[in-house]
């Protein structure tokens, strides 16, 4: 399962697949590791949506390399789905190749796509579920949340002063954080479906966002690019320039903006600024994780990091629960997740996995 | 000299004098170290102003043993003084005891005091000057910085949330930072001459200045405590209670408080707030050292941790050069400097070492 959890991180953080990986095993296997390379038959991952799954891809290298997989055991990190979505269920592969046992990490909590360990025990098959659960858990985490919840996981970006500035009095922000903190969130956008904007950063700011290399050219992937307010995008914008499609949503609503992104199969949002945006998605509970770049700059005065969402009293503050801080460079990232789990904001629905 | 470091820090922190340390060698010592004790005649440090300095701590100590110290070598971190302040020159006694050879790890900036290692070589006494000298210059910073500028060294300290609030939208404050954080700054009062804080932070949020243990008992050495403004502390103020001396200085010229307290023998003075001395402290080129306590929190409203103090652009920001971050708790410390040392107010004037 560690070498299946390692195939799994082959495949592409973002997009609206899982990231899953598959090692068979030649039967019988005593147990249910591939630590014992002779016992691996093939191996497979997924590489993102409308390419096979990963059991599918482990069972057609098997069978290119020319194995022999009834009676082998599969070592999959999530549940195999049981729904024809982009591309058929895994279950039914696997029952179709007469594998004798399937070990899984994390059952799909997916409605469309669960049953596939119910199809296999159907089959005869011998089904296993939660090895190395937290660790497929923990993979998977933004998919699990987004899917669980059907509203994408939200990342809350800042990038302040010591003093909490995101712009001096003069509206100057270029640069507050270092090159190393910045090429950090580069690589962020990289892996992530989509980044959000209100309209006021877009005058202010004129911000491209997209993903760049340390020497500046586009990444291969391109998040989406969402700008959340009612006033228009000026036709001169770096918006328009190279980059992930443009979504204007003219609303203020959070749960209008994240059921409108789920619908485009966004699972990972980030959210960077301005503050009425940040204050907005705080308020709303929809914060689901912190990222913090913080620079030992002082500025005394100009826009703050996060506008007013309604605390009124200390005890009204959003506390988070932070994780090892980590130096950028001058800079500090804190990456912090709210100390009690936000609402679900809506029910949730039909997935394709 | 790496045991005469040791021994020095013996020495309070706090206190118009330096922190020293001396170890007398046994004649003849071919090297100047103290790695083998079969060499090591007696052992001295400062205990603080009042008591005997290093140098004579350890001739005394040499002496209650039976020990003959003519010839000895006198291994010591500063300079010996050469001038009678509340005691007599060491560099006297060190003559007078016979000492062969003295090896010193920073010179003594102090011009009232200075001239130690030339009355040594005038009595035919070996000298060396400079080993461990970066070690001794690290040990000695906020005292050689404040004796040499003739004003205190500055730490300012600044206790935030993720969004560089002190306070939420009601005023209220405690508890931003987590108990870990606050008895880490306790600790560090613990180690200061005096505590400043403005008026206004003295009727927000009327507090004690008080250096406290983990179980909330007073420790030892309090600081000073100096409010800075022109209005008057209420009669009922926290700052009446149990504690360290209070002082007000009826002014908002950093200047004047800097020479008041440099006057009052004050080496290293704590900025805590509010907003408005901070401010000043920044605007006057004053801060030498900032204490970011950053905690897991978003406030979005309230008071912010420093106030204009005149960058209207991103080019005027204060650009600090930090240390690794100190995870406490939940929350993280960034101890920074000033990228640009900070000019000199005044002109070095007498000190007594």
């Amino acid at each position: 399962m560690d070498r299946a959890l390692e195939l799994a991180l082959r495949g592409p953080a973002y997009g609206p697949n899982p990231r899953v990986g598959c090692v068979l095993l030649a039967a019988p296997a005593a147990t249910a590791t591939a630590g014992d390379a002779r016992f691996v038959l093939a191996e497979g991952w997924h590489e993102g949506a409308g390419t096979p799954h990963a059991e599918v891809a482990a069972l057609a290298a098997a069978r290119a390399a020319g194995h022999d997989v009834h009676g082998a055991t599969a070592v999959v990190t999530l549940e195999p789905c049981a729904h024809t979505g982009r591309t058929g269920p895994c279950a039914e592969a696997l029952v179709e190749a007469g594998v004798g046992r399937v070990v899984i990490a994390v059952a799909d909590p997916n409605p469309a796509a669960a049953g596939g360990a119910d199809r296999l025990r159907t089959a005869g098959i011998d089904v296993a579920v939660g090895l190395r659960g937290e660790q497929g858990t923990a993979l998977l985490r933004t998919w699990l949340s987004a899917v669980d919840r059907a509203r994408p996981f939200v990342t809350l970006k800042l990038a302040t002063s010591l003093d909490g500035r995101v712009a001096a009095a003069d509206g100057s922000s270029r640069w507050v954080t270092s090159d190393v903190a910045r090429h950090h969130a580069h690589q962020f956008r990289s892996q992530v479906d989509a980044i959000a904007v209100g309209t006021g950063t877009v005058l202010v700011d004129d911000p491209s966002l997209t993903s760049r290399t340390a020497s500046g050219e586009l990444t291969r992937h391109q998040p989406l690019r969402v700008v959340v307010g009612v006033r228009d995008v000026p036709a001169g914008a770096r918006l328009h320039g190279p980059g992930g499609e443009l979504v204007h949503l003219r609303t203020h609503d959070v749960t209008e903006v994240l059921a409108a992104l789920h619908a485009r199969e966004v699972r990972h949002l980030l959210v960077e600024g301005g503050p009425t945006l940040a204050a907005a998605f705080l308020r709303a509970g929809a914060v689901d994780e912190v990222h913090a770049y913080v620079a030992p700059v002082l500025l005394g005065a100009g826009r703050s990091a996060v506008a007013d969402f309604g605390a009124a009293s200390i005890s009204d503050a959003v506390r988070l629960v932070p994780r090892e801080p980590v130096p950028l460079g001058p800079d500090v990232l804190i990456v912090a997740t709210p100390a009690v789990t936000t609402p679900s904001l809506t029910t949730p629905s039909e997935e394709d996995r």
